[in-house]
């Protein structure tokens, strides 16, 4: 390819955008073709004949692997692809993707990324805005689990800045807590960060897969009276298989009276903030009318902090500490994007600035504090905010909304569609986030008893709840699902299961 | 755009691809043309216009967004843009990322990522064998920061499994050794991971910037008297300064003797493993002689392991412990592509497993060892490895050798003439990796007594080894650096400080 490639210069790319077009892989696809040609490991390793000589390939045969890898990939964004919580991305979102790959930019100093700089200090400051945080600072992090990472990280140093230089060893065990609901990246979190997985408490949770504060205060009182130095909540603003939304507003008063950091993992749920008629799902990390009050006050030059007793509604008007939210997931931003956000400005610097001399010099010719290296753990990083910041300048938020919207009433017409349709069973009364759970009920096992055998026949018991396993359907906001596309996916589990 | 891109579909990939193709994004740039248009930030602000605003943008505005950011983005592909250990990528990395984000896949199962989760597997097998080890395990990670930390998880689990569940808080401290001019992630590791900072042992490097072995078993022996627990050694190959490779071998034998994990920070080096003329600097990872005896020894089916002393031989041939090789460093991959590599099988797995029944179940239609999510930390992962294979089974290794020896003699090319060019001086007597140190004396000092007084004329001191401040140039290998290159680079230092 070496020499082919200076005679052809853009054949290639040319090659991928007509695959591109071809296979529809920005417009949505034909509904009638399949998701993917599954083909099991060591046949599809045939296939794909992987290997790396010493001599490169000719023109003819790159342009082959490109086919093939295409066509024995999964498309995510056909119109059934579902229940990965993430999806198809749209022309605008991949023109993003694609000119930040050819530019090839490390966001870590202004000097070598002054657009995407600023760009990602833009959207991160609007983000700050969309929560109603009065202030805050964030970075955008290689996904969910890392974004947790950093909220723990945080929440520790906030706790104890002295760990920095000290770590773990002759302090108190720190405590974090979270729900039986949450995801895993919090377990994961605790044992890089040294806490260990024994000092992560699964508090409980209701029939809606929703903490329970008091549950909560508990778990901190007995984490107490073993010894352990609780300091962390992760609450689940829209959690992996039921799609639930932690009470923030009331899991935020516990955190007060305990001392404890609120994080805030709306990697899924967060996707809500977009939404005029959703966003009060996450109420807790922004408080709309609070904060227009304190507005208000400062407005007039009122002296709001006069007493104790103002300093804790003002402390009340801001309640998680950190937030994460994925766009890539519901939104259509392709992968990665992860925005993290915490309201202490100042604390993701302080806690993680190695201050590298050879790199973060404080004697450049510009304002060095764009520079974001010393915020960030990675050093080199890739651009992940210009892909968000250019699908909502595009398209604009009201379209943004309207997707946002269409995602939530897909997922409120399956659940309704699925409580009506026989052989369908709803595991919650509705749908949560765009979550929907559901049994199928075989055509031979209805009009029965429904005992624990007639269950066990359902499925085998699976530890979810203690409940038997169930389907979860997610639905993300691109291709924009139909009512249509609900309906053929219950009549495909009904023509499958009928002999069943 | 949300009605204009339906009718329209492909214009906006085309003018991505448009621009690429004008601006020569992906064959190397005018060299009299910038490498940057430098905006300072507030005025930048004002030319970008940032805003998201209800509505959405036409076509034209849209069209203006990507032709502002190219414009005054730094193009990392001119032939001129040094410095930043990256550089520009040509036409088939850049198809490959491009297919790889048009695809938007997340490499967690084999189900999501049937052809991605194979590439993975191949290439980091391929990588085990670059390497020349036995056998090995790996992943990608978003970047060199995180799989430094890889490594340093695997080494605190693999001393101690039960940190995992415990955590650190009971534990002596455990204490990392790393050389003085090692990067500062190691650091930042440490104090995530809740060792501190304090006990990350910077060991004295000899004035190369290579670590002393026998600094380290001093300080290895100091760490225990004062209480602490030792148990990683990082060594780099190819500092981010000098650019030195740490003695590998008798690292190895020091650990081997203080029973340290080896690990090896080779994200900017590694790419040595690629040239048969270079390989050598690497040498302690692999170990290339030994190997071939003891494959020799497996083939007569001789029994190898049949004394103490054989199986300390035979320990010997693999000596790091784990390796990191960022690929979008010095190769030209595009950002991010880091491999992160560790020669015990099964211990990512055991170390990292959080066994999420939703998204990990065992009882899967297919052999489900393919799936990586539990070896992972991060859930989501974005496909880094496509591009990597692309980019050497598309060129051929010999191409890719042509090209890393390519960097490497540029490098010692800019060293020699720096050495002889009046008003040039070097730091070091040669290049290390294709890192070249240098000071520029101005006219005005030159010929004149080199006392204390004249350097810090030359330059203000920084803390690098005690030496005044110098320049440090470092050299990847796309676009492919020629002599000429080099050249001006110095008749340009040359102009610009004939006033000084």
């Amino acid at each position: 390819m070496a020499h082919s490639s200076t005679n052809a210069q853009g054949a290639l790319l040319e090659k991928v955008l007509s695959i591109v077009e071809r296979e529809n892989l920005v417009k949505g696809m034909d509904e009638t073709k399949k998701v993917i040609d599954f083909v099991h490991p060591e046949e599809l390793k045939k296939i794909l004949q992987l290997d790396i000589r010493r001599e490169g390939r000719s023109l003819e045969e790159v342009e082959q692997v490109l086919e093939t890898v295409v066509r024995y990939s999964v498309k995510t964004q056909h119109p059934h692809f579902y229940n990965q919580l993430y999806g198809g991305i749209d022309e605008v979102a991949l023109a993003g993707a694609w000119l930040t790959e050819a530019l090839n930019t490390n966001q870590h100093t202004f000097e070598v990324a002054p657009v995407f700089t600023l760009v990602e200090h833009f959207i991160l400051n609007r983000l700050v805005e969309l929560f109603d945080w009065q202030d805050g600072d964030g970075i955008f992090s290689p996904g969910g689990s890392m974004s947790n990472m950093y909220g723990m990280v945080l929440a520790r140093y906030r706790k104890n800045p002295e760990v920095k230089k000290l770590g773990l060893s002759s302090m108190k065990p720190l405590v974090a807590f979270t729900s039986d609901q949450s995801h895993y990246s919090i377990g994961k979190a605790a044992s890089w960060m040294g806490l260990g997985l024994d000092n992560v408490i699964k508090v409980e949770t209701d029939s809606w897969g929703r903490m329970i504060p008091e549950s909560l205060r508990e778990e901190a009182a007995k984490a107490r009276l073993k010894g352990g130095d609780p300091f962390f909540v992760n609450a689940t603003s829209g959690t992996t298989v039921f799609g639930a939304f932690d009470p923030l507003d009331q899991l935020a008063d516990v955190c007060r009276d305990e001392n404890l950091w609120l994080h805030v993992d709306a990697c899924w749920g967060g996707t809500a903030i977009v939404s005029r008629k959703h966003r009060h799902l996450l109420h807790g990390i922004h408080s709309i009318r609070r904060t227009r009050r304190f507005k208000y006050l400062t407005y007039l030059r009122l002296p709001v902090l006069n007493s104790m007793n103002e300093v804790s509604t003002l402390a009340s008007f801001f309640r998680a500490d950190s937030v994460v939210w994925n766009p890539h997931k519901m939104l259509g931003v392709p992968l990665q994007c992860s925005a993290f956000l915490v309201r202490h400005k100042g604390l993701l610097h302080e806690s993680n600035s190695a201050s590298a001399t050879y790199l973060f010099q404080q004697d450049k010719f510009y304002d060095v504090s764009y520079d974001t290296g010393d915020k960030s753990f990675q050093c080199g990083r890739k651009v992940d905010a210009f892909k968000l910041y250019f699908l909502l300048t595009c398209h604009g938020m009201d379209e943004m909304e309207r997707r946002v919207d269409g995602a939530f009433r897909a997922a409120e017409y399956l659940a309704e569609q699925v409580a009506q349709r026989p052989g369908f069973r709803p595991v919650l009364e509705s749908a949560q986030c765009t979550n929907t759970c559901f049994w199928y009920i075989p055509p031979s096992l209805r009009h029965q008893q429904e005992n624990t055998e007639w269950w066990l026949k359902v499925e085998q018991p699976v530890p979810e709840k203690g409940l038997v396993n169930f389907f979860r359907m997610v639905i993300t906001c691109y291709p924009e699902p139909q009512s249509r596309h609900m309906d053929s996916l219950l009549n495909e589990m009904d023509t499958l299961g009928a002999d069943l």
